[in-house]
């Protein structure tokens, strides 16, 4: 498979600063409104089921996360995704820890059926979501990428939409191809919300209208090669989450496509 | 018009240290709570309509902000609003992105009704509120300070609150005169939760005992030179938003009355 | 009463990584969880009543938080701690603002009711939910800790809970015996969330299998020393709340049980 072209991606991101729709978790709903706007996005949380039929067809993308899942809020989700279908939106899942409860894994089955555009999750989610391992424990990943890949690819073809499986390294696939991402940093992995910052770059790049390969590839590229430059500046996780959201402002096209690691996998 | 006197507005809030009670959104409620802290205030965020018509009347002031509006929160709203009318507590209405849905703009037309002490939008917001524009998209403006300036003013005078248009230059009316407070950075565009902050700071010197005009111009003049510190220190988001904090918790009042731009507009 | 060992807690805890089930408030979910992943523990937040039933037997220990109580999350909590009574897992009680109103106060009753292995609060909390004074204002305490000593002392002995009183000097007692840390920074008052902090990291070690006394003693030294090595490095909050999480992380046994101050008192 070819990797997307992401030499101008960042650029384009920015020119069309698109509206992005977060039907998000209480835990991350900062840090990631701050990722999309450090990306050069304009982030909007929108959650109540009075609104947000009106309220996502106004967004370039829309992002689901079922991190602080509530009754209340999986009704939203069913509506803004069926005004996204409607209105032509591209919209992606992040089925934080589907595996972990009953709950969960009804709600992201649901969904499923909408047809996201991407799907973003760990090893252990997307194992979970793909039906091939029972169970699963909290929010951190249980299982090493690499073992999600054929799940990620069976799934993607299932579902129709491209699956991203997140990781010391990363893996994009639409079903057929399969690339992968080898940018990141340790440290990722000891602040909270990450991988929901993940998914939502990922839905920056759907909303300035890259295709679900091309966005999944851009949003892990640019979190990797920025907590790459971050880790060069702190060591511990306070300061790195601050030099990471510095890093997402002035990563530029240029250093991107110097520092991304992709290749077919 | 002319300016209030800001000469001792600081060291008046930090020996008041006045309760802030806030109904604000997911999103904002850390960083909220963190400027509030840093000022000199002491926040509150207590959310449940069982119990926040027993809690506002110990408050100095209440701040409610629409930015993830759920049912369940409207009703709260109701009803510290009703609270604090009672208990002659000022409160200040912050309707974010009241122009995207009529969710939005129905729950911000039926707190009107009950007479905040001040009203704090960006340009888009305030046009909205004041029905002067259909619509509206997200949570950023559409539109520059300098366009709700006339609505603003139209809507003090209809509503008998302050009202504060935030921009790159922020306007304060009281439906007659009108300043300019041409403080703050752009950085501010570039973290989330800016606007929220400035009520949240307009809230606390309402809260020490300041006049509407007065606690508005102050507020906005705080967050507008601890910006202006911020970015002689940081030049991205990410350091710029930990500044910003570090700059409202040192900022004195000589600084502020040297730092402040406020003129009659 | 003699100090328990802390000489291994934090490789002890590190070498657990225990899963800690939050339900906490919408405040404090974001810094409570990068605190929880700096100090080597999982954390996840979980909230909706339809599945922590199903999730809290999955975790090492359960927090619960009354932050920003809604009634929901108040249904959530019984079931959570029901769950936990039943599996054997410790819970931990932070009864934030408990004395400001009636709702608090009933819901923090009936939550005693299923003995929480530990019971976190600053004096006023403390004090009110002993019994022992009327009312109570915001979230910051109105009272020294030293005020509370023997309302703690009280608690724990009718609730069998182990109760920790925090200030500038914190007091963690069994109902019998008593133990001062007189470790922290004043800056700690000047951030939010730095008391549901403290219950989260009790929680990490009650979840790595220490006792009540001992985790208390932990999380709260464990806290307060890291407090005293972000202030040498920070002098206002913005700063010192990152300067606190890089802490959290670099602290080792060594360092803690040089500077921990734990004696009897």
């Amino acid at each position: 498979m070819t990797s997307p072209d992401l030499s101008s991606a960042l650029s384009r991101l920015r020119a069309a600063a698109p509206l992005v729709h977060n039907i998000t978790n209480q835990v991350v709903a900062n840090i990631t409104a701050n990722a999309l706007l450090a990306i050069g996005a304009s982030p909007a949380m929108v959650l109540a089921e009075e609104e947000v039929g009106e309220f996502t067809p106004k967004a370039a993308a829309l992002v689901v996360n079922l991190g602080t899942l509530t009754a209340p809020q999986r009704a939203s989700m069913h509506v803004a995704t069926e005004a996204a279908i409607e209105a032509g939106i591209p919209w992606i899942l992040d089925p934080v820890a589907v595996g972990a409860t009953a709950f969960r894994l009804g709600t992201a089955h649901s969904l499923l059926e909408r047809g996201p555009s991407v799907i973003r999750g760990n090893a252990s989610e997307i194992l979970a979501l793909a039906g091939e391992v029972a169970g699963g424990k909290g929010v951190d990943s249980a299982h090493r990428a690499e073992a999600a890949r054929e799940a990620a690819r069976r799934l993607a073809r299932r579902s129709g939409s491209v699956v991203a499986v997140t990781g010391a390294t990363d893996y994009v696939t639409d079903g057929t191809g399969m690339l992968a991402i080898a940018n990141g940093h340790p440290l990722l992995t000891r602040i909270t919300g990450t991988g929901c910052t993940a998914t939502a770059l990922i839905g920056a790049f759907l909303g300035a209208g890259l295709d679900g390969m091309a966005a999944a590839t851009a949003g892990l590229a640019v979190l990797g090669v920025a907590a790459e430059e971050a880790a060069q500046r702190a060591t511990a996780p306070g300061s790195f989450q601050v030099a990471l959201l510095d890093s997402l402002y002035t990563l530029g096209d240029a250093a991107l496509a110097r520092q991304a690691r992709v290749s077919a996998a």
